[in-house]
C-alpha cells in the first residue's frame, strides 16, 4: 500500500446514495467500510469486516439501525459494538468492528480515515458550497479510476492539458492558447491555488448548451487544489473585452462553480466524486442535464490518457519525468502531500 | 502452494464424467491429471504433461487403451509407460508419466494423491453408500469455487449460517431458532460429528418439493466431517412433537443423506462434488430434479457469501478472527487437519 | 524481463499498417514504439513515452511529418528531438525521446532494437525475397501469442508436430510419415536449416485449393530458421516417384514460400508475422484467399497446444524437458542464441 495521509477527511458518497435501509459498501484507502442511514438520519460508517470470521458486513440485513452480518448472525450497532451473538447470552466485550467518524457535509457523506476517531476535525472540512445552494445547479458526477490518486491530481494540477486531451469539449479546438497562457500559481498552506486567465480565446464548445455564440470570449479558470485531493473552482467567460461588471451586470455570459474530489479506493484505484454547477437562474433541468453529459465525455477523455500514461508507468517505474514550468504547480501540490504525510507519520 | 494432506483420496470426477472414447482433464492439488476409462472399464489416472516437452496429454488421442501426445506423438500406456516414440526404435526408459492410483467408489472417482502408489489405502475411502442405493435418489452436483478449501470446509462445520445465508432455502425464514440451538460436537479420529436437533420450528423453503406443510416439523441435522474433506449427512424433519418411530412407520416427514467433498484444486481454488439424496420411495424424478435446483440455489449463496469473505481475508490476511462457541467444530477440523499434515510431512 | 537479443532487426509491422496520418503503436521487447509514416514516405520509430510526464505519444497527432504529445502539447520531429513546448521559447535540450532505426524490408518495416543507431546494420535483414516479388502470391498474416517467443520457435524448430498438431491441416490425417522421417539438420553461423523429405503419402488438406487430388505425393519442408526469430521455408510436393525435373518443367505438383518471423512483444508475450506465398501464375485471388484460411486455421491449432504447454510449464518451471532425437534443431537453436546473447552482454 502507498502511504496516503490518513488524517483527513475524504468522500466516501454523495448523500443521495445512502438511502434508508440500505447498505453501501465502499473501500477506502484499502480500507473496505459499510455506510448506512439510521433512522434519526444520521450515517454509520463502520469497517466492512464482522469481527468473527471476516465476512463483510455489507451482506448482511439491517434490523432497525443495528446491522446483522448475514454469514453467522451477529449483530451490530451502529458504534461498531456487538449486540448480540445467536446462542449466546451476551456477546463477548472484544467482538468490536471498528468505527469511522463520519459527517454529511453539503451532500458529501465524509469519512474521517484516521485510527483516533476524536481527532476528526470539522475545521478541515472543504468549503464546496455549491453542492447545496439555491443558486447553483448540477448533477452529481461519479467516476472510477484504475489508476493512482497522484495521477489523477497531477491532470487537475495543470490544465495545459484542456488543449490537448479536451480540444473538442474544454478546449478551444485548434486553438491552443491556453496552454500557452501562464497561470498564477500561489502557495497556501493546505493546497495551491492557480489562476488561468485566457484572454480573446474561442468559446470551448462544453458552454454550448449554455452559450451558442461563435465570437471570441476571455476565459478564466480560478481554482484551490486542497489537501487531499478536492478541487473547487469558479470558471467561466464572457465576451472578449467586455468589463467583468459589465459582464456581470448585463447577466451575459457564463459561470460555474465544480466541486471535485478524490479519494484514493487502493494504492492503485480512485474514487473520483465531481460536480460543475452552473448558476441555477440560467438555464434550465435540461441544460443542467447537456452540461453533465459535456462533463462525462471530457472525463472519459483524461481517463482515457491517464490509464494510457499508468501503463507506461508500471513499464520503467523508475525512469524520471522532465519538469517543465507548466509543472509548478503539481510539484508544489507533491511536496505538500509528502510533508502532511512525514508529519503524520511517527518517527 | 499451501500445504495439502497428499496420502489421502481425493474425489476427482464423478463416475459418469468418465466417458468412453473421452479424456477427462482435472487439477487437484495444484497438479494437472488426465483421466480415462480403458475398455476393460477401468480408470487410468496419469499427469497430465507429457515427459517430452511438458505439452498435457489431455489435448492428445486415445488409440485403444493408450494415449498419445498431441504435440509430438509421444504414446502412453495406462501406466504411465512410454511405449511409442515417432522415429525412434524403442523410447527411452526415462520416458515415463507419473501415474496416480484410482478407484471408483460408488459413483466417486477417487484419486490417491501420494507420491507412493503402494501406500493408497482402500480402508480410509469414505462411506458415501447413498450414491449407489436403490433407497436412494439424486441428481450428481458440481460447484466449481475460486476459494480456498479452508474456507468452505469451515462453511460446511458450522451450520448456524443456515439461518442467515440460507434464511431463504435451508433456514427458516424469520426464525433463527436453528442458529440458536447448540450442536452436540464430536471429536473423531480422522474427523468431527456434529448433531444438531431443532424443535418446533417453520419446515425450510427447500423442503416444499417433498413437504408441502407450513406446520412447526421437529428438524435434525446429524453429520460427520472427515479428512481429508468429506461431509456424510443424515438429516430430515417430521410433525414436531411427534416420536421417531412414529413417524417412521406412518411414513410421515423428510428424510436426506447427503454426501459431499471438496477437493483442493489450487491453493486458492477448489473442487466441491455433492448430493443430497432423498429416500427414493418417496417422490419421483420431478422431485428429485425441484430439490437439486433447491440444493444449487442454496449452494450458490454459500459460494457468494465465501467469495465475499475470502476477499476480505486477501485484504488483510494477518487479521485475526474471533474464536466464539460456534466454531467448536471448525476448530476441532483444522487442528487435525494441521496434525495430519504434521504427521506426513518428513522432518 | 527476460532476456533478448537487442542488436537485431525485429519486425516492427507489415509496410500496409503504416498508412499516411496514422500512428501505429506497437510494443517489442518490453518497449512501447510509435510508429509513423512521413511525407516523404520514410518511416519514423520513437519510444511511445513524452520525456515530460511519459505518456504515451501515440495517443498524440501527427502535424504534417511531427508528433504533438495528446497530453501536455511537446512537439517532437521525427528523429525524437522536442521541437516546441507550448507556452516555453524554446524547449530544454533534454527533452528527447529515443529513436529506432528502422528500416521498410520487402514489406516488413524492420526495428533494429539495439540503443546504439549506428550499429544497426543492413547486411543482416533477412531474405525475405517472396514478399515483394510478382513470382508470388499471398495474403499477410498476423497472429498475437500471450505466451514467450522461446516455444513458438520451438514448434517451429520441430515439424514432427505437423502429424499430430495439424493431422487435419498441414499434416496428412491418420498418416503420420513426416513425423516419422528424419529430417536433415544442418547448423548455419547465425542458425539452423532443417529439410524434411516425405516419401509418398497423402498430400495435406491444406493443398486443396491449389491440388485436388489424392493420390500420393512426395512431399518436402526445406527451411532456415535464423536469428532473432526468422523462418524462411520453400515446400511442396509432387506426385509420388516423379522426378523434380520433370515435375518443374510440366507445371505439376504444389510450390510454397514462406517468410514468419517472431517478435517478442514482451518476456511472456509474441508478435507472429507471417505468410506462406504460392506460385502467382498457379491459382487466382480465390485460391490465395482459402489457402490463407487454411494457413490461420492451422496456426491456431499451434496457438492452442502452445498455450496448453505454456499453462504446465508456469505450473512447475523448475520440471526437466526430456530431450529427444527430434529435438535436434532446437536445441542447437537454443544454444546459439543463448551465445549470441552472451556475446552482446557486457561483462
Amino acid at each position: 500500500m502507498n502511504a496516503f495521509l490518513r488524517n483527513a477527511w475524504y468522500v466516501a458518497a454523495w448523500s443521495h446514495e445512502l438511502q434508508a435501509g440500505k447498505l453501501l459498501a465502499r473501500k477506502i484507502l484499502g480500507e473496505p467500510l459499510v455506510l448506512w442511514r439510521t433512522a434519526g438520519g444520521a450515517i454509520a460508517a463502520l469497517e466492512d469486516r464482522c469481527v468473527h470470521r471476516h465476512a463483510p458486513l455489507s451482506r448482511g440485513r439491517l434490523e432497525g439501525d443495528a446491522l446483522r452480518c448475514g454469514y453467522h448472525g451477529l449483530k451490530f450497532a451502529p458504534d461498531g459494538r456487538c449486540i448480540e451473538v445467536p446462542g449466546m447470552d451476551s456477546p463477548p466485550p472484544a467482538a468490536c468492528v471498528r468505527r469511522f467518524a463520519v459527517v454529511e457535509h453539503r451532500r458529501w457523506v465524509m469519512v474521517w480515515m484516521g485510527d483516533d476517531v476524536a481527532r476528526a476535525d470539522t475545521g478541515l472540512l472543504p468549503d464546496n458550497f455549491s453542492c447545496e445552494s439555491p443558486e447553483w445547479a448540477y448533477v452529481p458526477g461519479y467516476v472510477h479510476y484504475e489508476t493512482p490518486v497522484e495521477l489523477i491530481a497531477d491532470n487537475l494540477l495543470d490544465f495545459s492539458h484542456l488543449s490537448y486531451v479536451h480540444a473538442a469539449t474544454f478546449g478551444g479546438g485548434a486553438d491552443d492558447t491556453l496552454a500557452r497562457v501562464q497561470p498564477r500559481v500561489e502557495r497556501l498552506t493546505r493546497g495551491v491555488r492557480v489562476r488561468r486567465d485566457i484572454p480573446r480565446v474561442p468559446p470551448p464548445a462544453y458552454y454550448r448548451p449554455l452559450w451558442a455564440y461563435d465570437d471570441p470570449v476571455d476565459r478564466w479558470l480560478h481554482y484551490e487544489f486542497l489537501l487531499p485531493g478536492t478541487l473547487l473552482m469558479h470558471s467561466g467567460a464572457q465576451p472578449a473585452g467586455m468589463a467583468a461588471e459589465d459582464a456581470e451586470r448585463q447577466g451575459t455570459g457564463v459561470r460555474f462553480h465544480s466541486c471535485q474530489t478524490l479519494t484514493p479506493e487502493t494504492a492503485t484505484s480512485t474514487h473520483y466524486f465531481f460536480m460543475e454547477a452552473h448558476r441555477a437562474d440560467r438555464g434550465d433541468a435540461n441544460v443542467t442535464e447537456a452540461l453533465f453529459q459535456g462533463l462525462l465525455t471530457a472525463f472519459e477523455e483524461d481517463r482515457a490518457m491517464i490509464a494510457a500514461q499508468w501503463r507506461n508507468l508500471q513499464r520503467a517505474p523508475d525512469r524520471r519525468m522532465l519538469p517543465l514550468h507548466m509543472d509548478a504547480a503539481l510539484t508544489h501540490y507533491r511536496q505538500l502531500y509528502a510533508a502532511a504525510l512525514r508529519a503524520e507519520t511517527p518517527t
